[in-house]
């Protein structure tokens, strides 16, 4: 079975937005063992587009579409699938309650672009956007799929993993592959390569290993092809075991898990609290902890001390540590987590202390040099890093060590 | 003139890798005049290729191909090159003598892979490629110019710049394109189009305007095709003083810029400072400010009153106030604004309390019921929203409205 992926948009050609949902698009595909064997990126045209739509019949079995599907001019996919489909818009009087309980739950106003969004193509079945106005179309002609989707990417995959996936299994029949993701932190590709090589070279045809790196985290993802749902099962299995024997420790959780949560799932099992005290990830790792949800169950809060006036007046850390040691030291990195800690009450602390850059460096502490405190009921430990020249990755990587930090004194504490 | 792009490698077809390139790409073309027209990403399959490249030079005048120039098998760009351009591969000596000097220079062993990185297609001009083994191609065929450059996009990159253009501008000649992005906040999409529908309707043909939205944020660009570059500027300026002149509130900036940067602007002109006090964001609104390199010259820090008995004993907000009206409420959100201004020091402070759910919402204070207070150092304001039920998005939409209301209040203060 092969599909083919089509982006709209002339943001996307001028290249001012960034693909990255056919890219989403081809992973999910591709644990359902479809395979994208053609992926293309069209203006907002619509000769162009139906010419694109004409030629991925001949060669494709799906053909997903995003993009396009907005309230305004320059939006024209709907009016294409009409001509390529031969059929007409017409209201949907389901899609029309929904658009305008939207605007009306919100107290705004309604406009005739936002109920033009009820208008479809009258052969269309629809796929239904909980998430925004456009909805979804999904349509099937000579033995091919056709979705269309908005190119809103958390709208897009919403509609993909609710209303797609199941319309693609009664339509086709698919064969068995099953996925696993080992996901693993502070280790670097490569060198986990090196580590897991014999696990690796002795996997047999049908099981693939892929790494896909992240900043700072590292996912293993094995996918094992066959008939037999449960022997498949049970091999991969035995190959997941043989990898926590081999990188347990770097490994923090699997498949979708983020760091923030493994950390969260602790803390909750041993009923512990947690709070932060910030400088150069300012605000990014307080941001990965509270974005889960139920985090207000451990999380009590941070002290952004990104001048130093804060780390004196509002952490209370003793001028002479900053004046002897620099902001960016362990002393000072020490000081930051005890007394968030302390201040703030809680059982745990993690506190963070560098030069993010670009400026601000120096021959003794260049840009990326970075200090990491955990403070524990029991103690306080410090790590220094060098996390590189980017601002931006150095933020996060440093949020993430020092959850990792912090996971590590977790498992070792209790 | 037409250009079009091709990207090729399982790797983006899989979306393991997202496609970066092509966007460069697109965006650098687009400087010179050069419409991109369509892209197209393919795999690593002979015949896939050469039926794209038979296809490509039927539509476009210039077609640029990234990738598949690495020395293992799976690179295959070189010989669907030689079997369209109907040439062969030959040893290109001064490749040979840079590839060897790559190893010899950093005493790594030289194998046959490596080596062979200086076969090169009879018929090609050479791309040179100071930053790796393998370099770029360029060909000229029916009045088409084909270019070929590997994936890496520090590579791609600088062959682009110091090859590619310097050709493509002796091969064919420029017309002149104007692009001007406008950058809106706290408004909507439709709301827009509605309020410039005057001006979008008497735009001439060769001006075109595109909405490219993003979560709490829309960018207007504006891009002018013709001859004359002065008299496109010019035009285009009176375009943009209409936009102004109609919109000019929800206008935050131009181009590039992120909305915690305009506002770090305002704040360096006017030399002063910045606090936050956040709950419902939980630290996401510092990572936008300090995610700006240089804002440690004007904001300060934050105190993040996660849970209630931070707002009480670091914040020092009166007990009652919680009490009576909830943490989530105008008196509380104006008592943290306040609080974080004086304890921190800072001209100005911003502060969250919301609901940003799933749970934790009642009848009278839904999910998604957020009150943002701005104080200046002439009063407090606050105003409450309903930004959704999407915990994640409630979250960007509290901090990019946060960022504005600060925003307006610079404007109205100074």
């Amino acid at each position: 079975m092969k599909a083919e992926i089509i982006s709209i948009g002339d943001e996307l050609l001028l290249g001012q937005v960034i693909d990255t949902n056919s890219a989403w698009i081809g992973q999910e595909l591709n644990k359902l063992g479809i395979n994208v064997h053609f992926k293309s990126t069209v203006g907002d045209s619509k000769d162009i587009l139906l010419k694109t739509l004409n030629e991925s019949a001949e060669r494709s079995d799906i053909i997903i579409m995003t993009g396009g599907l907005g309230p305004t001019k320059d939006d024209l996919t709907k009016h294409v699938l009409c001509d390529y489909f031969e059929t007409k818009l017409v209201q949907n009087e389901k899609v029309l309650e929904w658009v305008t309980s939207i605007f009306t739950n919100r107290n705004l106003p309604i406009i005739t672009s936002n109920l033009e969004q009820a208008m479809l193509p009258e052969s269309c079945e629809v796929l239904w956007n909980k998430n925004g106005t456009a909805p979804g179309m999904y349509f099937f002609k000579n033995g091919s799929a056709f979705i269309s989707m908005p190119g809103v990417p958390f709208e897009m995959k919403c509609i993909f993993e609710e209303e797609v996936i199941p319309k693609l299994k009664k339509q086709f029949s698919f064969p068995t592959i099953i996925h696993k993701t080992l996901l693993t932190v502070s280790i670097g590709e490569s060198f986990l390569a090196k580590k897991i090589a014999l696990i690796e070279d002795k996997l047999p045809n049908h099981i693939k290993l892929a790494y896909l790196p992240n900043v700072g985290a590292v996912r293993l993802r094995l996918s094992a092809y066959g008939s037999n749902q449960e022997a498949l099962t049970h091999e991969l299995n035995i190959i997941i075991n043989e990898l926590y024997a081999c990188i347990g420790e770097y490994i923090f959780g699997e498949e979708e898990e983020s760091l923030a949560n493994a950390v969260g799932k602790l803390l909750i099992k041993n009923k512990q609290t947690l709070a932060t005290a910030e400088s150069c990830t300012g605000g990014y790792l307080a941001h990965l902890i509270t974005a889960i949800s139920g985090s207000s169950a451990y999380y009590k809060g941070s002290i952004l001390a990104y001048d130093n006036s804060i780390k004196e007046n509002i952490l209370h850390i003793d001028k002479s540590i900053i004046e002897t040691h620099g902001a960016v030291s362990e002393a000072c990195v020490m000081a930051m987590a005890s007394q968030a800690r302390k201040l703030l009450e809680t059982d745990f602390a993690i506190a963070t202390s560098g030069i993010a850059g670009p400026s601000g460096g120096s021959a003794e502490k260049p840009v990326g040099t970075v200090w990491i405190a955990i403070a524990s009921p029991t103690r306080c430990i410090a790590k220094v890093f060098n996390m590189g020249d980017h601002r931006g990755r150095t933020i996060e990587r440093t949020a993430l060590m020092g959850l990792d930090l912090l996971r590590k004194e977790l498992l070792t504490a209790n």
